[in-house]
């Protein structure tokens, strides 16, 4: 293997390798992705949640991916670590933007971007906060959850569709958020959430602010979810007898910021940027 | 920060980031370790198990920790990912040995390598395995340990000395070694073990063979464990009543080869360098 350029960076440690590919020519599907899952790997590779393809909207990836032709010249080619693919990631493309800056491939300033989800705009400059569209939330049914297991903590919550399907519960003060089991899966309604459902316990609103935990279907708690604080925000906005507004969301990966209006969301927070180099077995020394 | 040059390599998945620094420039003690601490990150940094300083012995860091004046050019100066100092690593200094070949800093063959547990011998070359000597391993009583927590799993080990403690049980074929918790720290005899002591448990020698799961005091379960993988021989040669020998050990993380005479020890196996950059915030992306 010749090598691959890689840049790793994280949004509120939610984190990604972006791998350069104007043209497509990384083959990351091949084997079952298995180049994507050597490259997360934790130890035997660079270690990340996922890829970050950087592809043009004008060439074969885009096209087969069905999202050429729109107004985007970037397209964020999304895997998971498993390899799967993913529609859309709310702190990738956080990243996925400062990288299109940072390499000079966008001016600073609002920018669409085409994810499988659907064109996203983001305003992103060389070192602040990345904001980006995060489209609308809906509201739906009230629910509940048992977290921690059998004889766990129960739970209300409210359905949040944010293009994935969330259970949001502003926990009450006797509830101390920073004790609960949320590593293993919450129980909940499966007829509400047939292909499971992200669950998030969070604190009420107080001075435009929460905090926030959350259990990622399939991968357990993380340390931040980007459709998921958008999804707690929402909640806490309608616990509040609110439809809009602005919530600060602390997770345990970093602080984003969540605008909630009638139409739409946004999510603002941190990218960083934090090594570059080349990867590949075996690693030329340059001697 | 300018960024710091770095590479990423790994032995049976015990993974490290090598920070070339002849001259001894890099400050790593600085603020308990910050540098150190954020390297290995495994989500805000590059993530590793640990650092691999390569600095020359006739500078000022190889003066400080004791080790100039030695045989060896090159100084293995560890750190564990929490940023506190370690003696030896036997999965790290094949990979230590590794990057000095590839850099062109010795040639393929055998070297003394500097490290703060004494010199250790290494031969390596390109692409191979890579054996390092690791001293001699001494037996000592038998003790007991539980794994699993209460009501767990009872088993009978031997302690062995292979300059840190390990309690190495060959576990009778009723045990099945894949379903045990070592997650958890196993229960041990503390008057027989003041400061701890790592756990091995192990199948019994089979056609020169043994697989192998250990428990890190401090660190839990891991994929695999240099003088673990040690100890484990030697206490599988024991039991089949032999004090030399030559033992595969399979552990989660890959095999090794473990040969045992009567005044020392080597281990053998993989090391990869998988990758190759800078490191830094913000990161310099050319443009």
């Amino acid at each position: 293997m010749g090598g691959v350029e890689f840049v790793k960076g994280h949004g509120t440690e939610n984190d990604f390798v972006v791998l350069p590919d104007p043209d497509g020519l990384i083959d990351l599907d091949g084997d079952d992705g298995r180049l994507v899952r050597a490259v997360c790997h934790r130890r035997r590779g660079i270690g990340a949640d996922g890829v970050l393809r950087v592809v043009r909207t004008d060439g074969p990836v885009a096209a087969a991916a069905g999202v050429a032709g729109g107004e985007a010249t970037w397209f964020m080619d999304y895997r998971n670590a498993d390899g799967s693919l993913a529609e859309m990631c709310g702190n990738g493309i956080r990243v996925f933007a400062r990288y299109l800056v940072e390499a000079g491939l966008v001016a600073p300033g609002a920018h669409p971007v085409a994810t499988r989800a659907g064109t996203r705009r983001v305003t992103v400059d060389h070192t602040g906060p990345v904001t980006v569209d995060m489209g609308p939330a809906e509201l739906g049914p009230y629910s509940t959850t048992v977290v921690g297991g059998a004889g766990g903590v129960e739970l209300d919550g409210v359905a949040v569709d944010v293009g994935n399907p969330h259970l949001a519960c502003v926990a009450p003060p006797s509830v101390a958020l920073d004790t609960l089991d949320l590593a293993r899966p919450p129980a909940y309604d499966a007829s509400l959430f047939p292909r499971g459902v992200n669950v998030e316990v969070l604190t009420p609103l107080v001075d435009g602010a929460v905090r926030l935990r959350v259990h990622e279907r399939g991968s357990g708690e993380t340390r931040s979810c980007g459709t998921g604080t958008v999804a707690g925000a929402v909640a806490a906005l309608h616990a509040a007898g609110r439809g809009t507004g602005t919530v600060t969301v602390d997770t345990p990966g970093g602080t984003l910021l969540v605008g909630v209006d009638a139409a739409s969301t946004t999510l603002t927070g941190p990218a960083e940027l934090v090594a570059r180099g080349t990867w590949g077995v075996p690693v030329a020394l340059g001697v």
